[in-house]
């Protein structure tokens, strides 16, 4: 017991100081470990299993809907990057430029991608030439880099990990159904693999991507009631096909512009994971996502035939992602290491249990404890499994609506920001002076004009004008 | 036919101009794109689907081991790149280099990773400290830069993807193994799923990888008689370990160096497939590797009964990669167009098939056609993919041993260089300016020096000085 508690002790509690508490999850579960390079990080074994579950059913997710994939190169030169003029003002004060290849200047300084759509429409403009070639849904997977100056592990680092489609079609109604329809593949994913429940809506002009006619997005709210975006979707109209010349031939023989989307989301989802389950004995992984489900945990397991039961119920548990932690450190250890990396079922098993012919299988989300007879085991770890990715996603709706407040007036806005945490709901004016007021003298941005709108009050929460629509508000990540 | 012809008559013939029939076929069958990124190229659905079953394929293969993936930062410091000598006078005339974060300059300019050696070692040096942390099998899935002057797609780009496994163990024994191990995934990898034979052997000195102390590799022959390096395996022994200090502390508490191994397959295996299997229809692929395995083309797609009988075999052979080409093409460019994309299995299907209940099965690899009832054709497609798989394995292997000569004495050796083509087996002193005055003065590069050696003389080709080792010599890409 004095082992386990050390290695529980190592963390910062949540309440204590969420940010530690963020970090020493991050190196105790070791999802990551700090690289020499600046701002970017080492994703270890157990943080990159996490991203290949993600990688593997989002892509199917992406393929069901006719994406395919594909790999441009990681570099933009200079050139390409300024022909969209808006995209250029958003992305290059935070760019890596290379200026040197081998021993020789370059003709022309590139830089390394922090988003790629400049190099798609580079590409659509040769690639496309007849409405036989549209739609083009195409997807990559791959690393950006974006010069950060304030980094954080998986929610802000100078290089991260992502997918980034890219799409274009003959038509703006086909490209904003495109734009909603992997809105919805993302916000889908987020609640039935990450138990993660999102709020649905646009960006304003203010906080669009730059370069897009609208913006589409996910927002999550972490533990400690911060908005974190979680997934964007694009359309980009043709602006950017006017900028490369993306044409195309329609039926009756006119040039007409393609309509563009893009549309990504990155590896700070398995932040978003930490932030929205995690407690203060480490990681909490929904069973969907957890690259070990099962850890078996073996009591005395010098005793002859506990490591042997330990391996036979592994084998009945094939069909799970499970694991036996046969390491010579003792079972608190163990115990406490597994709640550390988060994965959602312990299974103990000692002689006593072995003589009884059950064992004990605990649940990481809220430790629930219960016996279970060998022959049940497997029916068991299945059901089990279900329960905890379903509670867990409930637990995250729950506090998420505990924590969703309304703020009729300005004084309740105040009111709201300077005593409560989470996602205030106001109505607003539409105008972006008013939402810069707003975050200036709160803090709090807006995080989205929500799909489902409600109707608060008749007038702007600030200005106290007319309401055009109904925005989430909070701080954000 | 008219369309047909046309769509083949813009490849160059092999026999013609092997080079231009390479890059025709990487066009044609809509592998790659050039890029506006010199020496770069963008990978499209056609070609990307290969690297994705290679992905799966070999990370299958190495998980099996117990390789677990991770993701280093892709920048290298400058700093940290120097630190092993040998290694930085490999690479840093072949690097890019970033020199500014946004608009400022970086205090340290840094590389765009080569490979990640040295990364690795810094990482290690922090990561492992105890005998309990070794073996680390790490490999991680990413894309590499080095600033080629002559440029070809696949075979030799600036930026290429690529695994590379990076190892770490507590003695010299258990990296050579683990060297040896990896070499056998990729010649079983290559073999059974690219269907291309390949010769196992260690590099010479000179030709050994920047740094290590042994370098392993695969050899393969391509079509026109030029040899491909296709996978490398390195034993680092101590060297790395004792130039970032990657300590570990043994289990009698003593410090001791680790020992080291990496190893990696590319992009260029694409450019192997094609330069093996490829013919003058197109690009010829493995059925284990084929994104498409079986194509089904309607005839007379329009009358009643034919599209729906198309999307029935497909259902039936749903458990194979199959699609239908129901396109507004005509048949015969529909063939065309699956000839030149390498589908190993082509379905037609028409009125008259239909009435009789059967339809044609076409092979890519050798034309062969046979009428299959449609309740047989579940079976036959299973055997015909697996007797092309085999039958282009032994193809493969016939024209390597057509193309592999032995040549006694020197004079064998200059009429073997300048009359066939292929590799050459012949013995060698052991030095590396006898080596290279083979090289210089026959163009002809040591492939390796086989695991299965032959006596073939007693002297040296070149020199007669008493031979030590049996070599292949070839003309390489």
């Amino acid at each position: 017991m004095a082992k386990e508690k050390k290695l529980v002790e190592q963390i910062t509690s949540m309440e204590e100081d969420f940010a530690q508490w963020y970090t020493d999850v991050c190196i105790k579960a070791d999802l990551i470990s700090y690289a020499s390079v600046k701002g970017c990080m080492v994703i270890k074994p157990a943080g990159y299993a996490i991203w290949e579950l993600i990688q593997k059913n989002l892509d199917e997710r992406f393929k069901e809907t006719g994406v395919e994939n594909v790999y441009l190169p990681m570099f933009i030169p200079e050139g390409l990057l300024q022909k969209e003029k808006d995209h250029v003002e958003g992305f290059a004060p935070e760019v890596a430029w290379v200026t040197h290849g081998g021993l020789n200047e370059l003709p022309e300084r590139m830089c390394v991608r922090p988003t790629s759509e400049t190099l798609f429409c580079d590409f659509y403009a040769n690639d496309i030439t007849s409405y036989r070639d549209l739609p083009k849904l195409y997807n990559q997977w791959c690393s950006v880099v974006r010069w950060e100056k304030e980094t954080r592990p998986f929610l802000r680092s100078r290089e991260f990990l992502w997918q980034e489609g890219h799409t274009a079609h003959a038509t703006a109604e086909e490209a904003e159904q495109r734009t909603i329809q992997m809105l919805n593949v993302y916000a889908d994913f987020c609640e039935e693999v990450l138990a993660i429940p999102v709020i649905k809506g646009q960006k304003t002009e203010k906080e669009k991507f730059a370069g897009a006619v609208a913006t589409y997005t996910i927002e999550s709210l972490m533990h400690d009631g911060k908005a974190l975006q979680s997934g964007t979707s694009h359309n980009f109209g043709d602006g950017f096909a006017k900028a490369f010349g993306v044409q195309y031939a329609s039926k009756d023989n006119k040039l007409e512009y393609v309509h563009q989307t893009s549309w990504g989301m990155t590896t700070r989802m398995i932040g978003a994971i930490i932030m929205v389950h995690g407690d203060n004995s480490g990681l909490v992984l929904p069973p969907k996502i957890a690259p070990t489900q099962v850890m078996i945990i073996p009591i005395m397991q010098k005793k002859e035939g506990v490591l042997d039961k330990a391996y036979e119920l592994k084998d009945m548990l094939s069909h799970f992602r499970v694991k036996v932690d046969d390491t010579d450190k003792s079972p608190g250890w163990k115990f406490s290491e597994q709640e550390m990396r988060g994965i959602p079922l312990r299974v103990e098993i000692g002689p006593r249990d072995i003589e009884a012919g059950k064992c004990m299988v605990v649940r990481r989300d809220n430790g629930q404890k219960q016996e279970v007879a060998f022959e049940e085991l497997d029916k068991a770890v299945a059901q089990l499994l279900d329960t905890i990715q379903k509670d867990m996603y409930h637990m995250a709706l729950t506090h998420r609506e505990e924590n969703t407040h309304t703020a009729a007036n300005w004084t309740e806005f105040c009111d709201i920001v300077n005593n409560k945490q989470g996602f205030i709901k106001a109505m607003w004016c539409g105008e972006t002076e008013c939402e810069e007021a707003i975050k200036n003298e709160t803090g709090a941005s807006t995080r989205c004009i929500p799909f489902k709108q409600e109707k608060i009050s008749d007038v702007c929460v600030h200005c106290g004008k007319s309401a055009k629509k109904m925005l989430y508000f909070g701080r954000a990540y």
